[in-house]
């Protein structure tokens, strides 16, 4: 007997015997323990898998290691550069590993943490890293970490601060759920407390205070009044909303309060800037005291630059609006137009029952081979037969 | 040296030496430990000063205990018969005792808890217990437990289902903190949960949720339009309250909640039923799902009786309506017409500062003993030099 091999060894090995079959790939990926916080081990692997392709058949890659960030670039001197990232976290496991491959509603799919979001979108980056041979456009390939977690420890923001040439392209791609469509730009967020004050009083004797939860039914009747407006940008209609996520108040049950808090998230058109949306919540709750929780601003879906364009056309599915924000918007913010295309169901993305249909994640990676390298022969994951 | 006696005997032997000074026995009583649900010590104590007394110069007493709850009764045969209630419990000391003699304001008060929430009011009892020789109207004594907690543990409740018999009087005096003035009977109070539901959805597609916090806004609505009322009944102008004193709705930043709850506490006038109290929260809030947390019926001020009126008399006050709740309606509830009559300014109770001015236990001491001894001898309290 063997000893067995050292466990990043081990894992870049399952790794690189799956890379011709993008579904089993996104079962290993995801069966690498990779919660927020605990990506060293899954970007080990990934970069032994990049080193490997850089020195076997496919173009070489100029790779960065940033953290547990990598970034890998072809450099062929092509007149486009193409950038496709993908984060390597998960958030928490929900007894929902290792992996499954089961028949869901007749499709095959695998299932466990980090199947849809976004191991299989992981995959379609390794998969078709590894089948490109002549592509027509550069490629940079980026994985992070921390994804889905405080913004603040975001791989990618990290990769922009430290590395932002090399995160120049003509397009950005990223492989966030999107049912294998493609999703344009995001809405921006922004997230306030609207506050009311008062004067606490025992309840018995009501009228010595000053009731905050009763001052704050203007505030619901501005939410449960606002129409909510649909913005056409680049030609995708974006759908804003005002919601109430939060509210509390109350000291005891005998009680007047001095103080209630209504957390609002309102979610905007990417032709309005973060500074715009602020100020008509300033507006709506004119008179109360509002306090910026937190502020993303969207990003448009830069549909009218021809990478984009080709892109949407390779894919060959009508671009839809994104609502979420995504970080597609940190690849706006660097003046690069950004997508949000990979394979499974955002719905399903941190539930119990989290999985990605294997179909999407094949029609997704042979969608962006083809984009990529237009006269690719067929990959290994396109014959039934041999999988 | 001697050795200290049992705890019990030197308790009952610092309360016996304090019986003509109701200040000092004040302070006495709040210094032996006695948050609810630990009386059993304070009990005991005032067991043995009851027993003593019965033993000594004044009317026999008839004792009962119960659990941490005594009843002693004189039975002269009077005409009329008068029950004087006190509990022995407090809240949780805050860093607040031993209590502390100190002058605020000008004014000598004791300072610590449980001095006017009702050590006070008990220090009454004993002292007036120990100074009658020859009472006109026969008297009840009653001490009870877990006053300051739960309902269901209510000691003056367990001695209404144990031994109602023994509660009949003409007039029942709660010696809760009144500001050693009569207030006349309580309000009622109810509380109820008003929720709304909704269906939970992210909230950058809020579109495909329905918002219970904004669903609020009509209850909130209806709570700050809300005219409360003031009702006279026998003569008192009891006012109505209706508070929102809690909210609660959310389940995450980026979630469209699908429920959201207020929680509302009416206090109704005593000629209102709780029947009635809960019909009008029900009206009020029509539409949504309305589930009483609890309730409690006010208690009528009494002031009808000729005994009532006659404690009136004594006192020498005006008689002001009781607004908060209070176990007076225990006492209605047997049919039993009831008064609060206490020192100490109840807007001190469960502070930090809680404080009883000296003047007012002695005040409220005086009059108690005037009414049920019209020509008892100046007790020794009353003389400044002797203090």
């Amino acid at each position: 007997m063997t000893p067995p091999a050292h466990p990043a060894a081990r894992d870049s090995a399952a790794l690189g015997a799956a890379l011709d079959d993008p579904v089993e790939l996104t079962a290993r990926l995801c069966d690498i323990p990779s919660v927020s916080g605990d990506e060293a081990r899954i970007a080990d692997a990934v970069e032994a898998v990049l080193r490997e392709l850089s020195a076997g058949g496919g173009p070489e890659l100029e790779i960065v290691r940033n953290g547990d960030a990598l970034i890998a670039r072809t450099s062929l001197g092509l007149r486009e550069r193409v950038l496709v990232a993908g984060h390597l976290d998960t958030v928490p496991v929900e007894d929902n590993l290792p992996t499954d491959r089961r028949v869901l509603d007749g499709r095959e799919v695998v299932w466990g943490r980090g199947a849809c979001d976004m191991k299989a979108g992981v995959a379609m980056q390794l998969a078709v890293a590894r089948a490109l041979r002549a592509p027509t456009r550069d490629v940079t390939w980026v994985f992070y970490d921390h994804e889905e977690v405080d913004a603040s420890l975001n791989g990618l923001g990290r990769l922009a601060a430290d590395h932002p040439q090399m995160l120049a392209a003509d397009l950005a791609i990223l492989g966030e759920p999107s049912n294998a469509g493609i999703e344009g730009g995001c809405n921006g967020t922004i997230r306030v407390e609207v506050t009311t004050s008062g004067v606490r009083a025992h309840s018995a004797r009501a009228f010595m205070g000053v009731n905050a939860i009763h001052a704050a039914a203007p505030i619901l009747a501005a939410l449960a009044d606002y129409e909510e407006r649909t913005v056409t940008v680049d030609g995708l209609d974006y759908r804003e909303s005002l919601s109430a996520v939060g509210i509390s108040g109350g000291v005891a049950g005998n009680v007047v309060p001095d103080a209630c808090t209504v957390v609002v998230n309102h979610r905007f058109a990417p032709s309005t800037t973060g500074a715009e949306a602020e100020a008509r919540l300033r507006e709506l709750f004119a008179g109360f005291d509002v306090t910026v929780v937190d502020l993303s601003e969207g990003a448009r879906p830069g549909l009218d630059r021809p990478t984009a364009q080709a892109f949407a056309d390779a894919v060959g599915a009508p671009v839809a609006p994104k609502l979420g924000w995504t970080d597609v918007a940190r690849f706006s913010a660097l003046g690069v137009p950004a997508l949000n295309f990979g394979p499974g169901d955002p719905l399903f993305a941190h539930r119990a029952d989290e999985h990605v249909p294997a179909a999407e994640v094949l029609a997704a990676s042979s969608a962006l081979l083809a984009f990529l390298e237009p006269t690719a022969p067929a990959p290994a994951w396109a014959d039934e037969d041999a999988r």
